[in-house]
C-alpha cells in the first residue's frame, strides 16, 4: 500500500463572488494527497520557497502524509490567483508567480522510489518523465496534464503514454489531445496511442471513463450548494487513487468503482474553501455520501429490457 | 393507451456552424410526437398555417399519430430561426414569426379529452390551463415551459402545479421558477409548490429527476458527433413519455425507466435533422442503446460497499 504523488503546493488566493478573497494552502499535490489521506497514507514530492508556514506543512504531516520528498528552497512559495465568474463555473487567473517551482526538479529518493500507485500531477511533461525514469514500474500510473502542455509539450506527453495507466483530462483537453470531432472520438484517440484509461472530468456534470470500446458515466453528485470548486479534480484523483491504493485492485471493477470514489471527493471538496476543509471529511461520510451516489445512479436494468421488450406493440417498429 | 401533447408545429430554419440554413419541419409537438411514435400512438393538438405542406401532413400520419386535432388556419405556419454557437451549445434566436401560432386556441374534441397521459408542450402557461380545463384528469401530466412564461405568466403556471406530476425544465427555468441558490434548492421549491417530479433538462451533460427527498441523475448519452441539438428536450419528454404510454405504469420506478428511455430518444435525436430524421429510428434501435446506456451506468453496489467497508484501516477515520 504506496501511492506517490508529485505536483505543486502553493499558496491560492481565490476570489468568489461577492467575498472577500480567500489566501490559503493550494496546489495540486496538497489537494489530492488531503483527499487521498482520508484513505490511505500518501507521499508527496513538491517544493516549497522558504516563506512555507510550517503550520501547513505540519497540516500536512498530521494528515499522515508522508512529506520526507517536501523539500524547502530559498525563495517564494508558487503562488496562484484566480477570480471566479459569477455563475461559479469559469475562471479567470489573476496571477501566477512560479517562484521556486519554476526551478523544480524532483528527486524520489530511495525510500519512495517503488510506489504501489504514482499520480504524475499536472508539472511541465519532461519533469513528469523525469519522475518516471526515478521509480520501479508502478502497478498504476494516472498522469493529468493541461492545455499549455499539451500545446507545448506535445512530444514528452505523447512518449509518457507508454507508462501511463489513466489520463486525467477536461473536455478542452481531451480534444486538443487526441484532435477528434468530439470527446468520444478524441477519447478513443488518445487510447489509441496507447493510454488504456482516459478519464473526462467535466467540472460540475461530472465524469465520462474510456476503456477501450466501453464507456461509463459518472454524473456528479448533485450539492445544494458550491462554496469553492477549487481543487475539485485534483481531489477526484486523489479519492480515486487513494481508494485503489486500500483496495489493492487494479482491475477495470476496481477502476470504475474508484471513479465513483472520485466523483463523491470531488463534490466534497468542493463544499467548503481549500485542502484543509476537506481535513473534517471523514470514511464514514464518505461511505455515506457513495451509498447516496450509487442510489442516485441505480436502474433496474432487467425491468428496464422486461419494459422496453414489450414495447413493439404499439410503435412503428 | 393514450398519449396527448398540445404544443407547436412549426417551420425551422436551422442554422449549424459551417454549414448552410437547413429549413423543414419543426415545433415542440412535431418532435415530440415523432419521438413517442417509435412506441407508441400520440394525438397531437395544434395549429398550422394553409402554407403547411400536404407532405409534411401526410409525414405526420403516416408515423400513426392521431391529427384530428392538428387544425389549419389561414395565415402563415409558426416559423422560428435560430443560429447555433460554433460550440453547438449555445444558440441564438434570429426570428420568431408567430403566424396562426399567436391566435393558437387549442379545442379539445370529444375523442381527446380523456388521455392517459397529458403533454402541455411549451406554450402559454394561460392555453395549457385551458387546456386542462378540457380534459378528464390524465393518470398523468407532463409540462414544459421555458423562462419567458415563468417570468410574464408566474400565476398561471403556479396554478397549473396542482394538474402537473413530471415538470420538464432546464437549469435556468428551475433557478428562475424554484427562486433557490442552486438548482437542487430550486428543484425542492418547486416541489413545495405540489409538483412531485421535476426533471432538470440539461443538454449535452443529461438529466437530473427528483421526487421528493430522492434524486436520480441520467448522464446523456455520449455521441462521436451530434448533427443538430434542436428538438432533444422535446424528443426525450416524448420518449419517456411514450414509454410510460405502453407500459401503462406510473409508479416511481415506471417514471425512472422513463428517464433513460428519454435520455436515449434524445441522444437518437441530435445524431440528425429535424423529427423527420427520428422516423428512420426502431425501437430495436432504441432497445440497443438503452441496454448500451444502462451498461454505462451500471455499478456493482455490493461490492462497493464492502470495498468501502474496509476503508477505515488506511486512513484518517
Amino acid at each position: 500500500m504506496s501511492l506517490l504523488i508529485v505536483g505543486s503546493v502553493a499558496y491560492d488566493v481565490i476570489e468568489l463572488p461577492g467575498r472577500e478573497p480567500i489566501e490559503g494552502l493550494g496546489g495540486s499535490a496538497s489537494y489530492f494527497t488531503t483527499a487521498a489521506s482520508i484513505l490511505t497514507r500518501p507521499s508527496l514530492i513538491a517544493v516549497v520557497g522558504d516563506d512555507f508556514l510550517p503550520e501547513d506543512h505540519a497540516f500536512l504531516n498530521g494528515r499522515g502524509i508522508d512529506t520526507s520528498g517536501l523539500t524547502t528552497r530559498t525563495g517564494p512559495t508558487f503562488r496562484w490567483q484566480a477570480r471566479y465568474h459569477k455563475d461559479m463555473k469559469g475562471r479567470d487567473t489573476l496571477r501566477t508567480d512560479l517562484g521556486v517551482f519554476a526551478d523544480f526538479s524532483p528527486v524520489i529518493g530511495p525510500g519512495l522510489n517503488h510506489p504501489d500507485i504514482l499520480f504524475l500531477g499536472c508539472i511541465k511533461p519532461s519533469l513528469q518523465r523525469c519522475v518516471m525514469s526515478q521509480v520501479a514500474r508502478p502497478r498504476l500510473v494516472g498522469l493529468d496534464t493541461i492545455e499549455c502542455w499539451i500545446a507545448d509539450d506535445r512530444e514528452d506527453l505523447v512518449e509518457l503514454r507508454k507508462s501511463t495507466d489513466i489520463l486525467f483530462v477536461n473536455d478542452d483537453e481531451v480534444m486538443q489531445l487526441g484532435c477528434g470531432r468530439s470527446v468520444v472520438a478524441s477519447a478513443r484517440a488518445v487510447m489509441d496511442l496507447g493510454v488504456p484509461y482516459v478519464v473526462v472530468k467535466r467540472g460540475e456534470f461530472g465524469a465520462i471513463l474510456f476503456h477501450g470500446d466501453r464507456i461509463w458515466l459518472f454524473p456528479a453528485f448533485p450539492l445544494d450548494g458550491v462554496q469553492d470548486p477549487t481543487g475539485a479534480g485534483d481531489s477526484f484523483a486523489g479519492g480515486a487513487l487513494g481508494f485503489l491504493d486500500v483496495l489493492q485492485e487494479f482491475d477495470t471493477d476496481a477502476i470504475r468503482l474508484a471513479m465513483a470514489v472520485g466523483t463523491v471527493m470531488g463534490s466534497l471538496c468542493v463544499e467548503g474553501f481549500g485542502p484543509r476543509h476537506l481535513a473534517g471529511v471523514t470514511v464514514a461520510d464518505l461511505q455515506g455520501r457513495l451509498e447516496a451516489y450509487l442510489d442516485m445512479m441505480s436502474l433496474d436494468k432487467a425491468r428496464a429490457i422486461a419494459a422496453m421488450s414489450a414495447l413493439t406493440k404499439g410503435g412503428n417498429a
